[in-house]
């Protein structure tokens, strides 16, 4: 699918929900829609038309990129100048949809003073329904294509980097090595910061890779995904220095259970709350629900995070096309903790594990 | 100054400006003003008490790092519950303030729909002044210390990639070695994705590293910061693999004297603007004005990229303890680009140049 298609398919929307103009500012959905990557942008949507507006650092650049709108280069405020073409192309009665989450308190005000006094009550309306993150939370053929490269760079960057897991060697200097294979092989960058949390560090589900050195024993967890092709990868694995002790193997065992379950509960129809459930369930009965602190997933693609939220109660159905993570973990404080991720599509037939690095423990 | 004076420091503005409750969501403010680092994070701060909210995956890492608040787990949302106690806090006729320019429309939703029916009406009001980025723009001795150390490392990571720029290399390859060189020399990460475009790209201002492969002969931008110990770096560097045409090197002397005349411009009391007019003027005089299509610098410190804005007609005034960076550049779509940017921390003597890296224009 090509952005004309994409923006097909939002006017579409835009027509089901009587939306006659679209304001869109969060980056990903501007790149999604038409290819533009800068940093700076505002695109606006009607049945007829779709411009884009940048500023002048990016006049080159938004030339080259830009598919399916006319670009437009902004004198001071792209957000400003944008709004004020919306007010010339919209009738007198009709209002200008916005995306509540990803404009700030200040920037609607902003939105606001480029519409004439006598139109601006009302002009702007927030959008009930997340149209842009609806779409993009399935895959088309071509993201398919490119998050199951991401992915693969993402299995090869870890095969690359277990030898440099050693006693002793800083977690920063893993995480350099990784990032240095990473750019090596092909990645644009890294999808977030790269975690790599040894011995009882391993306990924070966040644990940035720090000075700490590689204990002689103890669990190594590696979290980290590249950017390919404008599209993330994420996955974890948490490996072990020395040989685990008997409550370090059966709480790895209680996640990879947990995890495996999850993956198989994936298929059309099932909701997300119900494969958090399927993990969670699992390390209820393994009495560690209380240290699984954080929910089973979430959609990956254009961004690290994205829809949909794979955790408890969630109603929303998955659909071929989506591409989430699973990644239930637990965290005893002082002690250890342990996760394991895969990015998995969802696919008719069930879920496809686009991680198919080995699951089961790794001691080194 | 650790973070117990910082919030005495807030409290005084607050006083002034009399607001009672002020609630902090912006991940660098609360960092700067409590050290918690993690991802979620709402900080409520009144005359008494300071609380952070956040979620249990930084229980660990909330309850090591926070200092001068108290720690709140939240069961569900951290910004909802921290709502909640601000309601409890305050008197009948409070107001708590909140800031607009990180506060998503969706956000302000939610944080109403955490006050009870009849409170909730003009319960929060925006906060007029942006108090701590105020604060935040003035750094204290440990703040430059910290990023004098950051900007050093930049230095020494430019000369270790010198010997890495040379004609047939891909962009990506030489990204790849420079933030490897970061991270082995300690950085916590990259404080931006970085820039090296060549040949024609260099007139991409933002033109990230691509597989594209340095030429034979033509410039080559180098932008790039590190993180470290959460303070960011930013410089940039053009270099000439082979010899400069004549008009390469008139414009490569131009940028270079337009940035010295704004690092030259720099001491308390002189307007942001006259600090970018500094530049634009003797771009004027060389006729390339209109291809320096962006502001001359911005000011760094927790984040790339926050106040003051060094641009044309900025009326604020620069104080000592700011930390700015100045970076004219010109791009010539389709031919070349060049950019040349230095921290400069402002003192009372003047402006002190952190990037003592040579400017005249290296051949490689």
């Amino acid at each position: 699918m090509n952005e004309a298609s994409r923006l097909r398919a939002l006017r579409e929307k835009m027509a089901e929900q009587e939306i006659e103009a679209l304001l869109i500012t969060h980056l990903p959905d501007v790149r999604y829609l038409c290819r533009f990557t800068g940093s700076n942008a505002a695109l606006i949507i009607t049945a007829k038309k779709a411009a884009l507006f940048t500023d002048g650092r990016y006049t080159a650049q938004a030339r080259q990129e830009t598919q399916a709108a006319r670009v437009i280069i902004a004198k001071k405020s792209a957000l400003r100048e944008a709004c004020g073409l919306l007010e010339s192309l919209l009738g007198k009665k009709t209002q200008a949809v916005y995306d509540p989450e990803h404009t700030t308190v200040s920037d609607l005000a902003l939105m606001r003073s480029a519409i004439s006094g006598g139109r601006r009550r009302g002009f702007f309306t927030p959008l009930g329904n997340p149209i842009v993150s609806g779409l993009r939370m399935v895959k088309d053929a071509d993201e398919l294509k490119r998050m199951t490269e991401a992915a693969a760079l993402g299995n090869r960057i870890f095969d690359a980097i277990l030898p440099h897991i050693q006693s002793g060697v800083p977690e920063a200097e893993i995480a350099a090595s990784l990032e240095f294979f990473a750019r090596s092989m092909g990645a644009d960058g890294m999808s977030f910061e790269t975690i790599v949390a040894s011995g009882p560090r391993s306990a924070l589900p966040h644990g940035r890779a720090s000075s700490q050195k590689t204990p002689r024993n103890g669990f190594v967890t590696l979290d980290f995904g590249v950017i390919l092709k404008g599209y993330c990868s994420d996955m974890t694995r948490t490996v072990c220095v020395g040989q685990p002790g008997a409550a370090e193997r059966s709480a790895y065992d209680a996640v990879l259970e947990a995890q495996e379950a999850a993956v198989a509960a994936v298929r059309p129809g099932v909701t997300c709350g119900e494969v958090d459930e399927a993990a969670r369930g699992r390390l209820r009965k393994a009495g560690l629900a209380k240290y699984f602190t954080h929910s089973t997933g979430h959609g990956v693609g254009l961004e690290i995070h994205e829809s949909p939220r794979v955790g408890a109660g969630q109603t929303l159905e998955l659909k071929p096309g989506m591409v989430i993570t699973i990644e239930p973990g637990v965290y005893l404080p002082g002690k250890f903790g342990i996760r394991i991720e895969d990015m998995v599509a969802v696919t008719e037939r069930g879920g496809k594990v686009l991680t198919p690095v080995t699951k089961a423990l790794i001691e080194l």
